[in-house]
């Protein structure tokens, strides 16, 4: 079938639409909705009718026809894609087979030419998450995104990451870390992301100060020149046929844990590090409630870094409590600043991310084992960190004068006092996550809240216990309504359980 | 948020887009491709955005506008649909917990308002199909179906129906089996299907010589007037929400047995039908490879049956080999003309028709225990099926004088002939449905195929195998070169296997 080509940008949001004329597309006998790809080329489409498109012509967004070196007028020709070859790759999943490296790279292919539709990509996810992958299969599946990526280079060695497995509230541990251990002659190309279901994720909070998104060329620019960087991932685009896959599967809230490993440590591989180091936040409210999931993904981490040449070690954290005192975007970067600058805002938060980076150190032998904390410590302390960070700043764009105190505000605040006095039993990521979002975080980059009191503190009434920051007092009080389904704190109780006696329970004499 | 509706078929095949000027989108804080509701209507929409509808409006397709009664100009205000109800049925399925009927309930309802998009309705599916569901889940995944479905009502009684799990070749029992037993005066309103995979649905069949849309009014008029009815399920709509279901598996290429089970016997109960006999055709090239397999569906069918209040009964039969000896539509009609007639074209079909319908008699006692079968026989032989076949076909618009050699032919004829003498050893259903299909069937329905020799024939070097019919010389070459990989015939072999000892193989002396 033959179309010529209208740049029509007919219908935004879906851009791998091929509209035709229903005049047109019953001429040629097919269906709306069929999965077709100009022949010669690596782009799926799907096609879809409109009586608004002169027959014969199919109108395309400029954005792809761009990308596909395509001008108004020219006449492509399209054939059906053959869907059979990648619904066999799924079926054979779903029947628990292990996939082969042929499998896997067909559908990988599919993923990043389009021309699978997310019907398709979901079902893929939904039996990957059931029957799972081995280490090959998982090994095949990382070897596939990155056959797929563009690469960063480096002209030092060792290059080093790390990476939090995501979304809980308050492990901003970033902006302090890749500054400590670029300051100490590491090289440290960090990728981070947007928050999807926490109130901030690393390139947010870091967006209020720098710039984030940059191409591969000028991150490269920036590692060569600071050591570090501290981007966002989309622009970059490493791994990008992963972001393909999770973006449906996120849609319909699964999260295959193989996916998640390949796409992780693929992308690692595709900045050029070799020595990763994973934060496995764990506890009620975390992707891992169990230490036991957080143990064994550790040694899957491990064995398939190991299959790529990466040297992988993981720390269990604490994830069941927000370990930075301050959250949302703009707040989190605050007290990452402030720890930089010497201010003890949050102990837990300064002393993690000293902790991991002292790891690191003894990872690549730049500190002797035991010696990679006090190195860290000595970095941070010696304010070697917070130039570290400036010059990042400044090659990201960004102010490199800045101070914890310039970082701006939310209009409103609204503080939650104590009503009685008590021990505070717990503290909930979770639940202060939510908080934050309904005060506008991450969308609202300004809002959020400050925790004032921790786990184990003894509380008197009035005692402040969470400010709560947001641009709008409706906002405030979404804030302040949702803690009734999701209260930060619970309060030590004595009585945990009063069991009675049923009424008809009878004691044999 | 609130939009102006602008009635404009923006985008065909999709209906349910909302499409709004991406700065409106904006405004609204929303991204692309977020699923709403407009509040106080069960309709699902998916919001896209187009530079080409003035802000502040939505174009809605006129069609389903109309069905919602919105005219151009009205102002609607929608919410975002809370998807979480959803994501967590999929996720209780996925890890193998029974659905409650609430979950199903709200599922379906999903699906009918278009709460969801194709890839919940994927993941879903998915998730059935491996980890299945129980009796008590599909009960009540049947009972929703019938919930959301209009339903057909009779005036006589006993009314009876009969179901073949489809997909194979030359299965055309219907056309024969109905005229039987409304002749008898039981009523059996059939509602069949078109093709999927094989080359000719009921439907695709019965159109060549009458109409086969109907709604249900119609329907029940037919039924009312002629005791029988068949028509095509589409229009008439029973248990249109497993359609909806069933539509987005197929394309992902999938086919959850429970949901396949629930959607069959809702529609039957939903035609108001109590006595149903299902047809499962069970071998190689079929949906059911095993006995073993339609043996545990049989008794699936039963149980459903029972909770539904349908008396149920199974027959396994032969599903590897074509049971009729013309494939296609019009060819399909044709033998189940000639068979009415009295012209012995397949004995094989006639007897099955005939054995089926006999089965009918003796489940609600129009006959005793063993004579089913002779009825069956007489009513067809003595001409009535054939009368109220020609009156049924009146009814659904078509020529009450139909004869079989009225049916039209395709233009072109290729006889397939044995190039040896030989014994046939099997004829191959699956096969024999992938060449009539490169001949053109069901779309062109006059294409198809005629098979001259059966299983066991000896056949001697230029004797007819097949004649293929099309309407073209090139779908005729289309069918020739199928053939290579998808041979219809086997022939006899006496050697079957050839062991050879290997090269080193020793024997120890």
């Amino acid at each position: 079938m033959e179309f010529k080509v209208l740049l029509r940008d007919l219908v935004g949001g879906s851009p791998n639409y091929f509209i035709v004329h229903p005049d047109y597309l019953k001429t040629l006998d097919v269906e709306p909705g069929l999965l077709i790809k100009i022949i010669d080329r690596n782009q799926g489409f799907r096609l879809m009718s409109s009586s608004i498109v002169p027959p014969t012509f199919a109108a395309i967004s400029p954005e792809i026809a761009k990308h596909l070196r395509l001008k108004e007028g020219d006449v492509v020709e399209c054939e059906e894609i053959g869907l059979e070859k990648y619904t066999r790759v799924v079926r054979r999943k779903m029947a628990r087979k292990a996939l082969n490296k042929q499998e896997i790279t067909d559908f990988l292919d599919a993923i990043e030419y389009g021309y699978v539709a997310d019907s398709h990509i979901a079902t893929f996810g939904t039996a990957i998450e059931i029957n799972s992958m081995n280490l090959t299969e998982v090994t095949d599946v990382a070897a596939g995104i990155l056959e797929h990526s563009k690469k960063l280079t480096h002209k030092r060695s060792p290059i080093v990451d790390k990476h939090s497995i995501g979304g809980i509230a308050g492990n901003r541990i970033t902006p302090i870390m890749i500054p400590i251990i670029a300051a100490a002659g590491l090289t440290i190309p960090k990728v981070s992301t947007r928050a999807i279901t926490s109130p901030a994720g690393t390139s947010d909070a870091l967006e209020v100060v720098m710039g984030v998104e940059f191409t591969l060329e000028e991150t490269a620019q920036i590692v060569e020149k600071t050591n570090g960087c501290m981007v966002d991932g989309l622009k970059i685009g490493l791994g990008a046929v992963a972001d393909k896959f999770l973006r449906v599967v996120k849609q319909v809230k699964i999260d295959p844990k193989e996916m998640m490993l390949a796409s992780i440590l693929s992308k690692k591989k595709a900045a050029g590090s070799k020595y990763v180091l994973i934060d496995l936040p764990t506890g009620k409210g975390s992707k891992l409630p169990q230490r036991e999931d957080a143990r064994q993904l550790a040694s899957q981490f491990a064995a398939l870094g190991s299959n790529l040449g990466l040297q992988i070690e993981s720390i269990v954290s604490p994830g069941d409590t927000p370990i930075g005192t301050m959250i949302g975007p703009a707040l989190e970067i605050k007290e990452g600043i402030q720890i930089l600058e010497g201010q003890t805002s949050s102990l837990s938060l300064e002393k993690k991310a000293v902790s991991l980076s002292g790891i690191i150190f003894e990872m690549v032998g730049k500190a002797n084992p035991g010696e990679g904390y006090n190195l860290a410590r000595e970095i941070l302390t010696s304010g070697k960190a917070l130039d570290k960070f400036k010059e990042i700043c400044e090659a990201q764009g960004g102010d490199p004068k800045i101070k914890s105190e310039d970082v701006q505000e939310a209009r409103y605040t609204h503080v939650i006092k104590a009503t009685t006095e008590d021990t505070i039993y717990s503290l909930d990521s979770y639940n202060v996550g939510l908080i934050a979002r309904a005060a506008g975080a991450p969308k609202d980059k300004y809002s959020g809240l400050i925790i004032h009191k921790q786990r184990g503190d003894i509380v008197h009434e009035g005692d402040a216990l969470i400010t709560i920051w947001a641009n709008s007092e409706h906002k405030i009080d979404e804030a302040i309504q949702i803690m009734e389904t999701a209260p930060p704190y619970t309060m030590e109780r004595m009585i945990l359980e009063h069991i009675k006696a049923p009424r008809e329970f009878k004691v044999d004499i």
